[in-house]
């Protein structure tokens, strides 16, 4: 599936295909911001480890539900705390829901997990057609960089293909408060109409755009549009990576 | 299950039982803060409308895990839009996800839905042992009040309880945002610390705690602690509205 969306549709009940893409279509932008969690890299792979603990390899997305929803609570409330830290007490949190045991092994493997999951088979094909088209590559990650190691994109084999790599543990506060966005753009100098963000979550894309960037959405498995139309939809659509590649270069000409 | 937890235990690994309810012990708090979706209404009561959409009543969990989420995603960004309108709009994504046919109708029907959920069988002996008790008891929900007729409470034959109904409309902010718990203070002209937040969601507690309130968690199906030691548990859980009732009366004295 592809489909374009025109920017700044906030109001209108605009079409979801055929229309020219505002905002990606008069050389901006130039520098494109990845999300990596499920992204770049791939929770599916993770799916293994549900199945074991809890029976049911789906409690995985109820799990990543829980991480996204609770990496949000804590930001409105003023609070941090790390994301493979939040993961892991949402691990056992969801032991005590579904009333299985949750030993230290597992949480420890839930972990390690996070900070080695392979790239999505898409993802090295269009990076690399975006690079060649000039594009500069950036990442925005929920996760925090290079604990005690090798970063979740180093395991992935994926970071020689960025020039910065950003977390929001540097600003205490998860995707989609605003200061994330714009941790990116005062580091890089840059106003937010040059960034484009590109991610597999709604929720991303609509922070990104309420700080001024324009964004993409890759509806990877287990993520759709939101058809509300007083909320902003993704500037660009497609079902992988090198579909919005295509559609990036098409539109910057 | 009934358990103590001392308040504004934000760092500490303290016991989850047999402690002295700090902040509870002292007159205050006299002014209980009710939550009402799912800590008063039943949202269980939908699960035949997802069961005949999508053929599992278990997605009525994923979309109430979606609507808490996008609702602290558009806060985040600054963006709002009202709790039912986004729940239809959710219903629909949710029907791209799995492949579902949603139509008029069923968004419609998940509207009325909201509206007018029962009462959870244990509430009204509670709310009833705390109002003869001489707390105070308002509302707190993220659902607007009166669309056009009744709310969620009046239909639930809840709303006499009540001195006040407050809903985060009135600061188009949602829950777990800071500014509507200070509404709620603000509007009554009370400090934080004489309010109790009564919900059945942790995120619910987390953002009342970090605004000076107490809080206790009903522990309603599918809702449990999360043992993260930098994060703020509820000063007073317990499995049902009496039973929280029991330990407010008690460690009130």
């Amino acid at each position: 599936m592809e489909c374009v969306v025109m920017a700044g549709d906030h109001n209108g009940a605009a079409p979801m295909n055929d229309e020219i893409a505002h905002g990606v279509a008069h050389g901006e932008p130039s520098i494109l911001v990845f999300d990596v969690n499920e992204t770049l890299i791939d929770f599916e792979s993770m799916n293994p480890l549900f199945q074991r603990v809890f029976g049911d390899a789906r409690v995985m997305r109820e799990w990543l539900g829980h991480l996204f929803m609770y990496s949000m609570t804590i930001t409105a409330a003023g609070l941090y705390e790390q994301f493979f830290t939040l993961g892991q007490g949402l691990l056992r949190m969801l032991g005590d829901i579904h009333g299985v045991k949750v030993t230290d092994s597992d949480t420890e493997q839930i972990r390690r997990g996070m900070l080695t999951m392979p790239a999505h088979p898409d993802v090295e094909v269009g990076l690399t057609r975006l690079a060649d088209a000039g594009f500069r590559l950036v990442t925005l990650t929920n996760s925090p960089l290079d604990p005690g190691g090798r970063s979740p994109l180093e395991h992935a084999g994926l970071a020689h293909f960025f020039e910065r790599q950003f977390s929001v543990d540097a600003v205490r506060a998860y995707k989609p408060a605003p200061r994330a966005y714009h941790l990116v753009t005062q580091s890089l100098r840059v106003p937010p109409a040059s960034c484009f963000m590109v991610a597999a979550h709604l929720w991303d894309t609509m922070g990104a755009q309420s700080c001024g960037y324009t964004a993409g959405l890759i509806t990877r498995p287990g993520n759709a549009l939101l058809p509300v139309e007083s909320l902003p939809r993704p500037n660009l659509v497609a079902s992988d990576l090198p579909g919005l590649a295509d559609q990036l270069i098409r539109f910057r000409r």
